[in-house]
């Protein structure tokens, strides 16, 4: 490499062909999810309904990697390895002694990491003869990219998209279409989950989930697919942290102070930290695992870790994680993909275990950072990632007071072109910071069951 | 590589160095652009007003290869080279043997080909201590390249965007305020030129462009900037081309058969062509090189080649080129880029002489091409990029009916993300083609003057 060099690809012979699972190296086993019935540990059959038995295999495998099928490489290979950037004319700005590094899932043909596990998802399902794959969607990403993986494997993609959601975000709605992906208003017509709701009604994550659950269930060539939170999507997810690895070797980083990521239902997180986290446990490096997440939905640093529901309706298996409550509504924030009551039961862990820390930000800070950012690197980064971007800024920043020369590793999970709107709020002065109170976060933990 | 390689890119020392001036090949010189006033060809004083002194130089040089200068170079290596992909998956489903590679220029911060120019636009400018660049934008493409080149010299960027445009494009307005430039909606107030006309005037590219001028004249400290159409602008875009004949190399392809992209002023389409342009005046290779325009705004098709001004109002120099008439307005396409009376001289003088061609197409068959690419290779084009793919779709299907292995290279000059309006048009069947009538077109070419 030459000294200025500020991008940072994988040769054919170096990329990543297998899937890392923390769950083979961590000091302690997580705890098992519960049938929500009988409070018993779930098994593999209790999943078969939902899950094509490969990812069922892969939710409780304990096996330390797991091979990347060829027709999911093949489609990888459109957008991966993700560029791995030198934040050079940030630092410049910063004017901060610490090197950053930037890992870009925005490059997906969705904008965000989400098509590392919707291409596995899709194709595994495509292997059972699966003709549909339904989901709900909040943000828009994770429809987006099921969407996409869809069309390549010729399944069919059908999205509720959350109420409010559909209404102010008309193109999130068309980029689904565009990549063939039908998408109803949530809540629709055409459940009874739905139907129990007026047609207006502004909808909500837990009524989407409801209404594509039921309908995959009507069908048995219909399954169910989920973007986040659980352990075969955050294995998926670990080709983020992998060619990481490999490309800071070849930027001449053998070792990193700080891997730092923003975490909603914890799969981008996952992704990146998790590799990290092996090489923390065998002693080869020593980075902090930071997670950073939005203070108006602080599920890892305000949370409870206990056994909680996934979903609103307490529908899906009781899971030990970090929870503010399943029926917690958080306060309408931009960064969409970060308004999760929980977390993901391996990050959970790991966290309550000590080897990840967390921390929450306010989302004017995070838009702040993100416009710097933009101005310097020329991405428009999402929300979401915002956040973890004015978390590096702070680091780097203290590493400027102390004259340490860091090494930073951001995720950045995605961009943030539609999602201009939330920018233009932040620009005109019309955003707001909203930290959950202590009473609503009483209020909703009181309703998390006794296990 | 390997067989099924799907993306090319270039090492370090592969990357293009120098800017390409077909000028400098040309069998026969193309005509001078000539004083509104005088009538006389114009000369480097001319343009002193308005341009600093390195792109005159390049606007009317007969040197062969221009260096990119290093700041330029640092700045470019932030998303160039850009990818050059084979569409593998558009060619199975098309069910061709044509081998169909794309150039994809969405991959830049401002996501098109604009930045090409506004790097090193701003980056001259800079060296003579100008504070504050202006220029007009219509579809948005333009005003964002500039903002996002500005931010990394600290030049100041203020836009006069076209009414209609401002008004149902408020992500673009964002998206140029996110890399710190400043919006006007056009007419403004703030201008003679502006306060011609009533302040709900819905506008044109003609006042946004007599506006951006008349603010950059009142100050010694501003100049304006042009995103197409003159010889300097083309210049900087050849580093499409010289990339893409390097990556081709690379993919094993010696000699192509058609070299396609949309043209509206021309820089994106000659950016790509020149070179190969260069390749097929040597005896290189013999690709046909194929200009496309919307049928709306057919300028090399059904244009006359003759001396035009280059904006509504008349006040720039005339140049011969394919013209419409400079006081034609086309149909409200969506393809906002494409929507201009000229072309840029370069191109029409290849046109004239032979050495190009140029065909015509609707915008629903584009928009058609446009979501079977999606849905097979992951990127939303652009409604100006769709016009490239329609045609090389026509192309690969005929290569299908003969039975030909034809390479076909496409310019995809930028990704559509913010222009998902025209899709959802297209897909819920509100698409209109609206093909220009001769009537029209006769009434808007008697406004030409003769010289």
């Amino acid at each position: 490499m030459s000294d200025d060099q500020i991008m940072f690809t994988l040769d054919e012979s170096e990329q990543v062909t297998h899937w890392y699972n923390i769950v083979a190296d961590l000091p302690t086993p997580p705890p098992p999810p519960l049938h929500p019935g009988t409070r018993e540990p779930v098994g593999p059959d209790d999943l078969a309904p939902l899950f094509p038995i490969e990812l069922i295999m892969q939710e409780v495998t304990g096996e330390r990697y797991v091979e990347i099928p060829g027709p999911v490489l093949d489609v990888y290979k459109q957008y991966r390895p993700s560029p791995l950037y030198r934040a050079r004319r940030w630092e410049q700005k910063l004017g901060t002694p610490a090197r950053i590094y930037y890992k870009y899932e925005g490059v997906s043909p969705a904008g965000s990491h989400k098509t590392n596990t919707a291409i596995p998802q899709v194709y595994y399902n495509s292997l059972h003869g699966i003709r549909r794959l339904t989901t709900e969607t909040g943000a828009g990403q994770w429809g987006t990219a099921l969407s996409y993986a869809a069309a390549l494997f010729d399944v069919e993609c059908e999205v509720w998209q959350v109420g409010a959601s559909y209404d102010t975000k008309p193109q999130r709605r068309t980029l689904i279409e565009v990549f063939g992906g039908t998408v109803h208003r949530s809540p629709s017509r055409l459940t009874e989950s739905g139907k129990a709701f007026p047609e207006d009604h502004p909808g909500s994550l837990g009524i989407a989930i409801s209404e594509a659950v039921e309908v995959a269930a009507q069908d048995e060539s219909s399954k169910y697919a989920l973007g986040s939170v659980l352990n075969h999507v955050l294995l998926h997810q670990t080709v983020i942290g992998e060619e990481a690895l490999r490309q800071l070797a070849k930027a001449g980083e053998s070792s990193v102070d700080l891997v730092v990521g923003c975490a909603g239902g914890g799969s981008n997180f996952a992704g990146l930290a998790f590799p990290f986290l092996r090489e923390k446990l065998a002693g080869n490096q020593d980075p902090t695992i930071l997670a950073v997440e939005p203070s108006s939905c602080p599920t890892l640093t305000r949370g409870e870790y206990r056994y909680d529901f996934g979903d609103t309706a307490g529908l899906t298996p009781l899971m030990k994680m970090y929870t503010l409550g399943h029926d917690f509504v958080p306060s309408p924030i931009h960064a969409g993909g970060l308004r999760y009551h929980g977390m993901a039961p391996l990050v959970s862990h790991a966290v309550h275990e000590g080897l990840i820390e967390a921390t929450a930000l306010h989302q004017s800070e995070c838009f702040e950072a993100g416009l710097e950012f933009a101005r310097t690197q020329g991405i428009v980064a999402a929300p979401e990632s915002s956040h973890a971007l004015a978390q590096a800024r702070r680091e780097a920043l203290a590493a400027k007071e102390s004259g340490e020369e860091k090494v930073i590793v951001i995720g950045l999970s995605g961009h943030g072109l539609l999602e201009l709107g939330a920018y233009d709020a932040f620009l005109s002065g019309r955003l707001e910071d909203d930290p959950l109170s202590d009473d609503a976060l009483a209020t909703a933990l009181a309703g998390v069951p006794i296990v």
